[in-house]
């Protein structure tokens, strides 16, 4: 096991990360012993991983509930929500009470917004069951849910006590979502670490053959970079939007399609993707750079394109993204491999032109 | 005008409280110019506000959205939460406009808390209307909503940039509401400050006939009476408990009854009688006190008993409520006028006891 610390003072917390934690009583039982514990999951997790995760913590002391959810990306609106802050009321949960996520990032986001609002906040624990969500959403607090108008747009920034991520787990992971999770890792190399990025394309196949010393180090290598940003700039106020790079255009194409339709990292990647085609367009990367993202991606088996919605409507969704300042859009854009930065306002015309030209035909 | 200062470190702020001050764009203009604002309001304070305010706020730079809610605790709920939300987004608004309440406690709870959770968070300014707002709820930073289980137990920690209370508004206050707010007031000096209790006993006939020099001293003395506490313990995990002074037996009745019943402030008024009745009982207080506290409540035009709800619904409404710890009961009782402690568990019996007498027959 190892171990990577998000430095946030007194909210600072650890990541623990190896094969089996999900199972380690000794990591639960500060925050849970003599108190009454939720867990909350999915309908896919809770038959793989809900009984161990239970047992363990009834043996680290705590009274244990739990409230199992549908999966998808759909579950994570106004109505789960409110079921679950109904279920803790009716169970009569106090404020001493804690609320552990056990799933992907859907889960995940949504059972710590849950805790963030259940009577002004309780606190919670991030147990990760998806790539995704153990190199990614798992860490630095985000929590909310999606709008029909957007993704995230209800939320709040409430971090856990611990995240425990077991790399075993990822064994279950269906092909997909293990693709999905890559598109962030492979976000983390290529937008702020080249050493990272160069490791990946190395080591792809590893990844895709899940190389359990591989996954460790892609899982904590990711938690690293992510936890030295967030402790940064918890509110993202400055550098961590760089974590956004592939985003802005990812949740519009999410937006676009519906959710659910794409995964969350099959977005990105697309996202990602595109860019880096803007980076290029705008002279501010190489153009054999984009090449090395785009062929990582595919040879992660990850989309790189546009799934052909009209640019002028990605344009729209994305003038409604919260990361909108006064009306003006801001990209987050590769200017090297390890290296990106926030450009504002970079013309319709050239983020038109960037999406064309990813557009699968 | 004065100025009370709510020491939160970087996120502390002032309270303005001055005859006219809704009116003064200099106190708006650092917070507002340049940016959209959303106004949230309701249908009894909008038609005598809203334009005075929309129109500081336009000349301080803003651009101004109005969202106009029904009144009463009945619109403190999921659904008007929603309506606001999706309002903003409808309206695109970003991470940097501002959320701006305009009315009493339900909608400077219901407003900051939407400004709490959309796009994880903007900021808000609170404008109270009320005596009740202006003296509690609008200072401190407790935003939330109210379930059928309970008041408020679904919220967040939300500090404003500024408070603007406008004593002059307080002339349009119906006398009920003058009475609500006058009950936190009492609360004030009766749990926190003997010297302001002597000052409201002998007092209350000029606050009660508006006096506004009265009026400026008492919101002024208990925004410094709950700033200083606030400032110390955000959070409420030790001394700001003792702000819930009456608040225990208070949202129990409210609850029994059906929100809306009572105005929380006289739901409050008969939770503290109540409460100083279980001091008196538990030989914490002299029984000289607690009529003391009865007689002022009484001159306010205040009701002292439970309003004959049976005793037993009363203990099991507060079993749920979130300031109860591993269920156990916890209350703010009297050791002296000015004196409050947190007691733990005084014993079921004793707790009926004190309803029971404090019963109207």
């Amino acid at each position: 096991m190892e171990t990577v610390r998000v430095g946030l003072g007194s909210r600072a917390y650890p990541i623990y990360v190896g094969a089996g934690v999900l199972e380690d009583g000794r990591l639960y039982a500060p925050h849970v012993a003599g108190r009454r514990a939720a867990v909350i999951t999915n309908e896919v997790v809770a038959p793989l991983y809900l009984e161990r995760l239970g047992r363990t913590l009834a043996a680290a002391g705590a009274q244990v509930t739990t409230i199992v959810l549908p999966d998808g990306e759909q579950t994570k609106d106004w109505t789960s929500l409110a079921r679950i802050v109904d279920r803790l009321l009716e169970e009569r949960f106090g404020r001493d009470a804690i609320v552990v996520a056990l799933g992907g990032g859907v889960i995940g986001d949504l059972a710590g917004f849950a805790a963030a609002i259940y009577q002004r906040g309780v606190p919670f624990l991030q147990v990760p069951t998806t790539l995704l969500a153990q190199v990614d959403s798992s860490v630095g607090g985000k929590t909310g849910i999606n709008h029909p108008r957007g993704k995230n747009m209800i939320g709040a920034f409430h971090q856990p006590l611990a995240v425990i991520s077991d790399t075993a787990v990822l064994s279950t992971l269906p092909e997909r979502e293990l693709g999905a999770g890559l598109a962030e890792v492979i976000k983390h190399g290529f937008a702020l670490d080249a050493e990272f990025a160069l490791w990946l394309e190395a080591n792809l196949e590893r990844l895709l053959r899940r190389d359990a010393a591989a996954l460790m180090h892609a899982v904590r290598r990711s938690c690293e970079l992510k936890a030295a940003i967030v402790a940064q700039d918890e509110r993202e106020s400055g550098s961590r939007a760089l974590l956004n790079f592939g985003h802005t255009f990812g949740h519009a194409i999410e937006a676009a399609q519906g959710y659910g339709a794409w995964l969350h990292g099959e977005a990105v990647a697309a996202g990602m993707a595109i860019a880096a085609a803007l980076s290029v367009r705008l002279g501010l990367l190489e153009p054999g750079e984009a090449t090395r993202l785009t062929a990582i991606l595919r040879r992660a088996g990850l989309p790189v394109a546009n799934p052909r919605i009209a640019p002028e409507r990605l344009l729209e969704l994305m003038r409604s993204d919260k990361k909108t300042e006064r009306g003006r859009l801001r990209f987050v854009l590769l200017t090297a491999t390890g290296k990106a930065q926030v450009v504002a306002d970079p013309g319709d015309d050239q983020v038109i032109a960037a999406i064309t030209a990813c557009t699968s035909t």
